[in-house]
């Protein structure tokens, strides 16, 4: 749209004046800061600019208002408490900072995708509204569905499951919901998951997936975000291939050596996976081998021995990245598994029917988006690596 | 996972055979369609194949059961009604005719985001949970969110403008959500979004992009897909450009002369766009000037004649496709426009406070993927072109 359209447009809203000929004169726009301004002028190399070059305007308009005070300084150089920039997010986004943190979103994004297109793997789309819960019924947002219950989903789980006896290898980068009760800097209520389910794979197949994602990614994001990762003052380091694997009883023996004892078949707490964290600085790794009671119903147990599972974590530091594993295929193993986790199969008997339709073996893994920002911007709390953050108290703008 | 790998795992649960040596042999697989079957053979050319290979199996192992009878046919030979098929979906996508709709699927969505790529759109993700109405409060599904009442978002809408003021051009792929009671073939609970919003930009500009993204599309789709174009039965005309603009008022006197008087300022009913449509076979049109009270509180009336707005719809035949328009940058107008739709004002104070911020002119749109996905395919039924469709009805599977 040219200058004139919006002359057009602002001379019934506002008296704007028009300056021609504003060479070598120094134009202050009412000193007023982030009012919006047209300008019409020649682009010259320049030096002395930021960005290299400069507009020698001809014409200047404001084209929209800013009402001062604003809510927080935009240029960052007054220091805000989070939740005060958070309630003004347009605003706190604007710092130089912030859009270097969702360029850097948008790359691993189009870069995840160009990796997932060049593995053949189809995009999917599966529910957001769901029946029952698929992980268990905690932590999940109630929906009033016209007359009945519903909820949202906490993950593409059975649905991404089901669809690799139709196209083999699928994934979906989509919103999901967790009701999360605890105020942590790594959870929120809504989040992008990256989900991956491949069929004829094990989880061996599929760690090698998601480790070669991560130096795809890792590659391109230097190449082609080196002005936002120098705003951001970070420096890429492409970690070599295979990434490390440690046993959940290796890393057990490691914490309590730390002074950290771990009841075996229990979840790692926070504390040990910061003093995991030390020892791992700047480095993304593999927890293999888990305890089959410590993850979700539909996790292989290893054939030769079933108390543990072919289940992974992908950490970075002391933040898990991603989980995955090969999945049951077998309808008798996975209702066996079902009770022992006081579920009930009758509330997965969309899922258990397809098992009867000819279910291929299958792994898989999911991917937190915000989390591996957060490791590639060098943020400590999740809610900078996303836009309009929801959590436990947390729910505007 | 090589096929040694699967016999691990298959020999506690089946007793497998190795067959050896098939060459020559005519195999059948138990009789029993659907089974997932492992081959180790060589692939070879052949004229009889449909596929034009076949491979020559040295080795073959059953991998996972099928029971019989299966809930429908997956080959699609015997009919079956669209419940029946949803019902038994995972089964129903087997047939080459539904892994052909969800392959243009993928393209669509790949090459809309290679177009926005060019055209220097970011990514965003703007959230599914929100605590206001957008457009009014009908047609919204409540959420239970910790201990306060939200709702699930029917668009981006003042997320995407007010991230103009920041990022200049976004755009956002994502599953949104509206309580439609009527019972409608173009009509779903959970629908695929793809929504553009432009800094600097009026509704001309931002139906160019559309229009020359459709065709891009259309190219695109017809190189990629014409395996499944042609198992669809499909040939895409690729429509010249720009798409015809017609005006409600021309559209209104057109629908009078065929027997259809409707009042000023009303949207145009079902049984009008069938007629709409038949005047338009296999068209791409833009309806456009369209009254001010049948558009959304955030459209831009036009200067000078207010009643009329700079609002589009995007038509294919009698299916709209997308909506789209110059929006109101100007909060007067803007309380305004809110006030003589019964909207509080109080509701949209975050939406509001970001016009004092300094907020650029701008335009966009919203169009629907599945409905482009029912034109390219030729299905009349949306839900065709859903993996897993929800409605007033259907919340499983």
């Amino acid at each position: 749209m040219g200058l004139d359209r919006l002359e057009d447009w602002r001379r019934t809203h506002y008296s704007t004046e028009i300056t021609p000929n504003l060479d070598g004169q120094k134009v202050t726009v009412f000193g007023k800061k982030q009012c919006v301004v047209g300008v019409r002028g020649v682009v010259k190399k320049s030096e002395k600019a930021q960005l290299g070059v400069e507009i020698i305007p001809e014409e200047i308009k404001i084209l929209n208002y800013a009402q001062h005070p604003l809510a927080l300084d935009p240029t960052g150089r007054i220091p805000a408490e989070l939740d005060v920039r958070l309630d003004a997010r347009i605003l706190d986004l604007r710092r130089p900072e912030n859009r270097a943190i969702f360029k850097i979103n948008h790359e691993i994004l189009s870069l995840t995708r160009e990796y997932f297109e060049k593995e053949g793997f189809l995009e999917i789309q599966t529910p957001k509204i769901i029946a029952t819960a698929t992980e268990g019924g905690a932590a999940l947002f109630p929906v009033v569905y016209f007359d009945r219950e519903a909820f949202l989903a906490q993950s593409p789980q059975l649905y991404k499951e089901q669809l690799t006896s139709v196209f083999e290898k699928v994934y979906e980068i989509a919103p999901f919901f967790r009701a999360e009760e605890s105020r942590t800097t790594r959870h929120i209520a809504e989040f992008i998951s990256i989900d991956v389910e491949q069929a004829f794979s094990t989880w061996e197949d599929v760690m090698k997936l998601l480790e070669n994602l991560i130096v795809f990614v890792l590659e391109g994001v230097k190449k082609k975000c080196y002005r936002e990762l120098k705003i951001l003052k970070r420096e890429i380091k492409i970690p070599s291939l295979p990434f490390k694997r440690y046993s959940y009883d290796e890393v057990l023996k490691v914490l309590e050596g730390k002074g950290f004892p771990i009841s075996w078949g229990e979840d790692i707490p926070t504390p040990a996976l910061r003093v995991l964290g030390e020892l791992h600085p700047e480095e993304y790794y593999f927890i293999v081998d888990w305890p089959t009671q410590s993850k979700p119903f539909y996790i292989k147990p290893k054939d030769d021995k079933p108390e543990i599972c072919e289940a992974f974590d992908l950490m970075y530091s002391w933040i898990e990245l991603a989980s995955g594993g090969t999945r049951i295929h077998d309808k008798e193993t996975l209702i066996k598994r079902l009770k022992e986790q006081d579920l009930n199969p009758e509330s997965f008997k969309h899922h258990l029917k397809v098992f009867d339709w000819g279910f291929p073996p299958h792994a898989g893994w999911g991917l937190g988006l915000s989390r591996f920002l957060m490791v590639l911007t060098g943020k400590e709390n999740v809610r900078e690596c996303v836009l309009f953050p929801r959590d436990r108290d947390r729910l505007e703008p």
